[in-house]
């Protein structure tokens, strides 16, 4: 009997599969494993969406090719140039598509060996290799980013998160603004977090003036619309922007997506609201894990990364809570299989998780 | 002064940009030119929106990885089993998707000569090369597809709409099922317009015993989403679905959109009132373009190809109907250019069509 053939091109037969965090559809479960906000997106997100109920030609039609009406609102908020921005699908598909654009078998990217796992699958994807780098310690945080090696590495692009992904890590704003700025390095600064460091964190304000710089952004964590896949990405390299847009889909957002995130947007009370319940929400969880012997490192997040009780492995607490229907994540197989890493919810969530905790170590 | 530079990798710096149809957003203006549908989405779409203003939750949480609810309704809709169905963001995301999972430099992709301009972006931007085959002449078609030399063509991966794009040609099913099953490459066959064809001309019953078939399809023409970006693609090839699984965006649909596209799946009465009023509207403007003096082509999509009249030429024939506030599509420099092509309107719409035409060409 003959094989079926795969089709498959070389990069693709050995292509790494990226895992996302684990999606339970059930309800009654306390989800603290994918960093999404622990409040509703802002009232004015469904007043948008009540609007749309009955506009048949808005759907019927093609959305607009560069997400309108949400890229002028982006412009205007981040005062940027239309063209320095790009509104993609959620800020995975910017990541994508800055490695498709930029790399490939002579062009590695470089980033820190802890960090948002989705770009190892990115970049080979991409038919390209990776470098990482290794953590170093530092206080507060044993897997802090080498931003030196970063940018001594044998590679054209750093991908780099700020805050980190996992480790919560942040880099000062001036700090990376003076590597990137004497780099020959593109440098892709993913602030996915970034709302949650406070105001003055962000490189947007930088786009401008370096043009090896790309800032990709995400309306899933301080927007609340993970469900509605928005992202960004700015830039003034007109050159490499052209680039990106080569492998866009002509339309790849839609037309209610682009609505919708303009309305979360415009409502800053709303962001401040989020953020502000994050903020206050980690410190409680800071406080409370650390009182029942959890290594709590510092974390700009909304995730804080602990190390576990020396009474009870990281892997056994994730097992315990899920008898309580609370999801946390777990890095099996990675050299911080001793921690967990925890998403900040709502107050009550918080309250049941360390609730829930205290029972499970408090039958050890 | 020093150039900046694009951080581009190769393919990109040579990249081919696909140009969408025009989109206006002004008021006022008659959309002839993207194949949008002349009817509404179904009432369903609208009360599923509805339900959904005040579900902070849903838009909160990232969205189901493979299109939940949508993926299963697909199952039922097309009694075939989950794993062989992919929900995109558009049937676009789908055909980039196929290209890069199985194209490179040694293997080619081969589509006609006049056909969805996309493939030739797609193809490029895989980094791979694409073949075309020539148009043969048929009786009420002059640019007809050569299936035989598709099949025989240097190429690894076959790209052909049923109906075929700009032209209308459909390719009876039988013969294709028959070729598809002799051949050793792998069929992409992009079913967009497939609805309007007729029952029994989608390949979809075929996709199980065809190891060598992958369907493309959308929810933008028959189901009036285009601006909501639903397609899908279904193949029975495992290891193929495995590797374009791993170019996927982690969450390429969002929670909206599959629960709309599910909506408009389920009410299959609105389906084919959509599809009838193209079908008549399609005879209205055939019988009304031909007494004007426009060869019109056979087409089973929803648009027309059409030669324009000896007194005056295509170019001008688009150009004039802007000042109607009517926009068609027109190829400059392509080997029709003497041909516009028009998408079927509502009613209303094409009786404007053809009293601006009548005006137009009795200044003549």
């Amino acid at each position: 009997m003959q094989a079926t053939p795969d089709f498959l091109n070389a990069v693709t037969r050995n292509a790494a599969h990226y895992t996302p965090g684990e999606q339970v559809n059930e309800p009654g479960w306390i989800k603290l494993n994918t960093n999404e906000s622990p409040l509703p997106p802002s009232p004015r997100v469904f007043q948008a969406l009540a609007e749309l109920v009955g506009n048949g030609d808005l759907l019927k039609k093609y959305s607009h090719p560069l997400g309108e009406p949400l890229l002028s609102a982006l412009a205007e908020f981040h005062a940027l140039d239309k063209s320095a921005l790009m509104v993609t699908n959620g800020s995975d598909e910017a990541l994508a598509l800055i490695c498709r654009a930029t790399l490939e078998p002579s062009r590695a990217a470089v980033f820190p060996a802890v960090t948002y796992s989705l770009y190892k699958t990115l970049v080979a994807n991409a038919g390209a290799q990776y470098r990482e780098t290794a953590m170093i310690e530092r206080v507060g945080q044993p897997y802090a980013a080498d931003l030196e090696a970063l940018e001594a590495a044998d590679a054209a692009v750093v991908f780099l998160p700020n805050p980190n992904a996992i480790t919560g890590e942040y880099f000062a704003r001036e700090k990376l603004v003076s590597i990137v700025a004497a780099s020959q390095k593109l440098w892709v600064v993913d602030e996915a977090y970034n709302d949650f460091a406070g105001a003055g964190a962000s490189m947007l304000a930088h786009v401008q003036e370096l043009s090896n710089l790309v800032v990709t952004r995400t309306f899933s964590k301080t927007y609340a619309l993970a469900g509605l896949r928005v992202g960004y990405l700015a830039t003034s390299n007109a050159a490499l922007m052209n680039g990106l847009m080569a492998h866009k889909d002509s339309y790849n957002e839609d037309a209610i997506a682009t609505r919708l995130a303009a309305a979360a947007l415009s409502d800053r009370d709303w962001h401040r609201r989020i953020i502000n319940t994050v903020l206050s929400g980690r410190e409680f969880l800071r406080a409370e894990l650390s009182a029942m012997g959890f290594t709590v490192y510092d974390s700009a997040g909304n995730y804080l990364l602990c190390k576990a009780p020396a009474k009870m492995p990281a892997a056994e607490i994730v097992q315990a809570l899920r008898s309580f229907k609370i999801l946390i994540r777990y890095y099996s197989g990675s050299q911080f299989s001793d921690c967990v890493r925890i998403s900040v919810g709502s107050e009550g969530e918080n309250a049941k998780l360390i609730g829930s905790l205290k029972q499970i170590l408090g039958q050890r």
